[in-house]
């Protein structure tokens, strides 16, 4: 190669890097092998745009979810909110707690301890008013560890690989164990995923007159719980196809792991936070998923190997 | 103008008219003028690319409804097919009914009288043992009385109605109380709208794993039933915004249509089916809509007058 040529550029991806924040390694060869692969229309694994899918879990997977998932931290901040209407909070927990921010006590509490809290801080509202309420919350709150807002706090190589995956005419759909609506208030701006494209828990919902006007208020009572099982079982309801690439960290996200690479030419990501110093070390959260995606050959990603850069901007 | 030249054109829509299949009239003047000034950046009314969401009911709106719901002629086939295995189907009503083609006695029941019948033609059975049933019922039915598979039973002046909002960056729905698999069994060849964007009525899924792979599986029972107050509803859930344009033809689609002429810049179609000679004349059945249609100020579509083509290559 003569002095001062650029480096030969691969096959599909043209001279520029797509995945800067990416270290060169297994994980990010077969990505971008992968993506070449299914897009080349003369190979073998050629897949034709209209089944293109991607999925994506939200917390730990696009977001951080420590030392909590951030709709917890919006649920606390409704209920201090709400707290002038209630003063009896102020010596019942887990209310006490969160008026007090004892974050050690709240941090013992498992999913049904709280779920009190998650009706009353996301119900009996209208959605216009919920989808007020989380954008005033992102737009103020901020990670005391990191001192950035929540949306400063998503994992730059994913980003880079969702914007990856648009230019290559995928449909890339996130698929979250959080609120669907909660996660609707910002993908659009932060993930460059339209509403239409955000699968989730979500509600019960009955359609009130207000002001004479239909709108949609949101009920106590889970329409969709959207882990384990439900995440194919959404995506089958909400996309209508199997996807051929899924990304997850957790436990919860196994059956929409499997449930993609069931597929043919299909490629799954399993994100490992182990990378204390950069982000948090939780690996014990995810042993079975580990397990399971080396016994099925998912491609895992350290985050403390595979990821050059964490966050957008540092 | 001088002889030979051609027409004016349209402020926005070129020299070729979008909807060849429209008669000119009001029904057309108003849906050109709408799709222009919500397109027109500099005007007042300009409504941006991620917030036009247009929805579009299915059975009598997009596709042939008389004498019945092109998804029961379906259903009644797999009856049929499956009778071989029910010998006590030839003397149980409606199976025996069904197997006669008694379509007399099927015309006069409800759809509750249905009920048993639409669980068991749809149900018990993997998803995509289910869309390769609708894809063989569609590929060989006809309706009898226009000699033609039903999938070539969808009105002209919609599909290009269709062509043109995609064309102007419209993202396009249908909502429909038919089931949300049978019609994305068609929709993308059909109506160039993909699965993601069909919305319907479903029915409990599970996981379920089949030679060592999850397959969803359809269960007896509704997971939701899509008409009246859940079209809105499920709009919500699965697109996340209020739509701006809305297409129906009967009273169950009224909150629909509501839920979209709530929101500014809007417009709500109301398609009439009164062209007894080229389709079908059952006015009786839109009463309810109808009279909401014209204090609302609503656009109603005339089959007959506004419609120069009903079925595409007559």
């Amino acid at each position: 190669m003569l002095p001062g040529c650029a480096v030969v550029p691969s096959q599909t991806m043209g001279i520029s890097d797509p995945l800067p924040s990416w270290n060169e390694g297994e994980a990010k060869a077969r990505v971008l092998s992968f993506v070449s692969q299914v897009t080349d229309q003369s190979g073998d694994a050629f897949v034709p745009v209209e089944a293109r899918i991607a999925v994506f879990d939200h917390d730990g997977t696009l977001m951080i979810e420590q030392p909590d998932v951030v709709q917890f931290e919006f649920i606390y901040e409704r209920i201090r909110y709400l707290a002038e209407d209630h003063p009896e909070w102020t010596s019942t927990q887990p209310y006490q707690a969160i008026l007090a921010d004892d974050k050690k006590y709240l941090s013992g509490l498992n999913y049904g301890q709280k779920g009190g809290v998650i009706v009353v801080a996301q119900t009996g509202i209208t959605h216009e008013e919920f989808t007020a309420a989380v954008q005033l919350f992102l737009n103020t709150a901020k990670d005391l560890r990191f001192s950035r807002r929540y949306t400063q706090l998503v994992y730059q190589p994913m980003i880079e690989l969702i914007r990856l995956l648009h230019s290559e005419s995928f449909q890339v759909y996130v698929v979250s164990g959080g609120g669907i609506d909660f996660i609707r208030a910002f993908s659009e701006e932060i993930y460059a995923i339209p509403k239409d494209h955000v699968v989730g828990s979500s509600w019960r919902t009955s359609l009130e007159e207000q002001d004479n006007r239909w709108v949609v208020m949101r009920k106590p009572g889970f329409n969709s719980l959207n882990v384990g099982k439900n995440k194919p079982l959404n995506i089958h309801l909400h996309v209508g196809r199997r996807p051929i690439l899924a990304v997850g960290n957790s436990d919860g996200d196994i059956q929409m792991l499997q449930y993609t690479s069931d597929q043919q030419h299909s490629l799954v990501l399993l994100l490992q936070h182990d990378d204390a110093r950069r982000e948090y070390e939780y690996l014990n959260d995810s042993v079975r998923s580990r397990e399971t995606g080396i016994r099925e050959g998912w491609q895992v990603i350290s985050m403390e190997q595979d990821f050059s850069v964490i966050f957008a901007e540092e």
